[in-house]
């Protein structure tokens, strides 16, 4: 189902306007470019309206946050708001710090996202307004497992009503929810969370599939779940044959999600839709 | 010809300023470093005149403009000039924004440039003060085919006799060029547009090549187009035997960079000089 | 004797707090967890206190200084210090520039460090308060050599009495100093030097050494520099297989931290205690 979804990427090559953190931001680039996209990361404050309102779907990304390109992200979201353009958020590492959150809750009150993806802490503490983060990983207690699965699908659906965004909860399930329907993906692989980054280039590839989908915004984003999850595992077969250690796993990543097409997506997309 | 440049680079170890975009800036240093250069990236007002005053070349690059970093291009530019040091200008994305346009026409004012090196849609705007771009690629209706290679061959050299420059014009096929002479070059390959950064890769290898040879930047400058390009060529052959994708084609045009000598250098370059 | 300090790591799994460059952060990020950390690299000043406070180790890197990230290293530190966190410095380019040279000794001044690692020309520049630098890289004169390594190696317990910090110095040999024991170190290899980032990747290493053995500064940074250097030397051997360039030495170094485990470090440390 989600095939076509990528075949759009593909055609349309979607321009998807970027503003991120310093750490990813090349492997975020190169991901948008292997998934079919063109990558713009504008973020200074005197150009990022005229960039987001030319773009295909804007990402906004927490990760280095800082005073100058908050207010970038502000304009450029509140331009996408006003020309329609669909809206990623990646609230990295929110709970970690007062700043941290007091700017989460400020996007979250200024822009309509279409969607918001984040690892289960990051997500409840948007939803909660508190929470507890370590870092930018998920707490041991917070995770999502076959057996709290059903609440947390739940609580997607729930906070996609309050919100009005599509809900993408990453962690070993992926759950990926409008307030009606909920899927829970089961792609992926534990080597991802060894190099930095695949969080903020899901966030992209996000950006990509709902910038050439945007009348689909949820099952365009679960299929950008179900593609990246998918080209780890892919990446994780791959560095077993040639014996490689995590530096190799992240050129391999990037080297999947430029291979992946119609066909694999296919034959590999592992997701279920909860009906409760 | 141009293999004495090479030469010139390897023995001369160029040091090599640059003030880019945070996007693709590790690229740019270590291909730098495997160019035979080495790079120093300061940016800070506060440093720029005094690194720009010890370094062999100064490259600037409009990646990722913002105010900060405008004022250091404006000082490293200037301190460059009175010292005698050649300076390459990369416009990335010129044309894309009000912000961008107002940016490149005060360098272009403030500053002279050895070297101009853009797509053809950033170097037409540059000549025009007015032109179409969207995001960071050229326009499809601007590109260098060998039905207009002449005519946008004049271009640059009116273009180079107006500002005093070296015109470097990336596409299909290349173009450098002074007031009076022209070099077309076909080397590239068409993957080198699937990963980020290997226009701002070219602005630094054209940084180590001009740095190493300031008696000579027409012919150090089509040099490193040349070396860029047949490094994306022998990229892509070895990409094919490993079966790679874009990630891992990124590191293999930095492995090439690191490995060309004068007599891959011979071999490969595919170049002609226009007689007009 | 290093063997349990990687034990430690891969078993605490330190939050290793970094300020550094954007040059090489996403090497120093995907460096800290191939070494068995967890890195954070936030930089602004209105949170870096609470990161800071909440990590294992900080890490205060000077590559690309500037006016808005001193103030977050100046508020980290100090919070670091008073919070009993072991804080690193890597004084990249000290000397090179004026604003340089006063940033890093308000930062002695200001901050207690564990450990400060550079190479002999930064290292003699803070000593000293004067010193010639060119670029990032040790000037020919200054070289530590099997010559000069005893007077080098009093220098290091000199300047470690000084300070009450470990002393790292980096080059052919490394020596890691206090104020009584000199560690000279032998493993490493040339190629390093061809790719930008190895002086960063060591510091960070040194943070998730330090983080998780803060009881044992001394020999947790000596095993950092011992094992980074290995991973050089097994990367350059896995280089010379892979007939690669600096590209894939860049991959590959990261893989072979990320493959380092008590075996392969005790078989291949190359380290002596010197007695003065």
């Amino acid at each position: 189902m989600f095939e076509q979804m990528i075949t759009n990427v593909r055609n349309n090559v979607p321009l998807v306007h970027a503003i991120t953190n310093y750490v990813t931001v090349n492997d975020c680039a190169n991901i948008i470019l292997a998934s079919g996209g063109s990558p713009i990361m504008a973020d200074d404050i005197n150009e990022v309206r005229d960039i987001a309102a030319i773009s295909s779907a804007l990402v906004l990304n927490m990760g280095t946050l800082n005073e100058r390109t908050i207010a970038s992200m502000l304009a450029a979201g509140t331009t996408a708001n006003q020309c329609g353009i669909p809206v990623v958020l990646d609230p990295v590492g929110a709970g970690a710090s007062a700043f941290r959150n007091k700017t989460v809750l400020q996007l979250l009150k200024e822009v309509r996202f279409s969607v918001i993806k984040g690892n289960i802490s990051e997500i409840k503490f948007l939803a909660a307004g508190e929470g507890r983060t370590s870092g930018v990983d998920a707490c041991e207690a917070d995770k999502v497992t076959e057996v709290n699965l059903g609440s947390v699908a739940d609580f997607a659906k729930s906070f996609s009503k309050k919100t009005g965004s599509v809900i993408a909860i990453t962690g070993a399930i992926d759950l990926v929810a409008d307030h009606e329907h909920v899927y829970a993906i089961r792609n992926g692989h534990p080597m991802m969370s060894k190099i930095t980054g695949t969080g903020c280039m899901l966030s992209m590839v996000t950006g990509s599939y709902i910038g050439a989908n945007p009348g689909d915004i949820l099952r365009a984003a679960a299929a950008a779940v179900c593609g990246m999850g998918l080209c780890g595992e892919l990446a994780h077969k791959r560095l077993c044959e040639l014996q490689g250690g995590t530096g190799m796993y992240r050129m391999l990543l990037i080297d999947e999600m430029s291979k992946l097409n119609e066909k694999i997506l296919e034959e590999g997309a592992n997701y279920e839709c909860i009906e409760r």
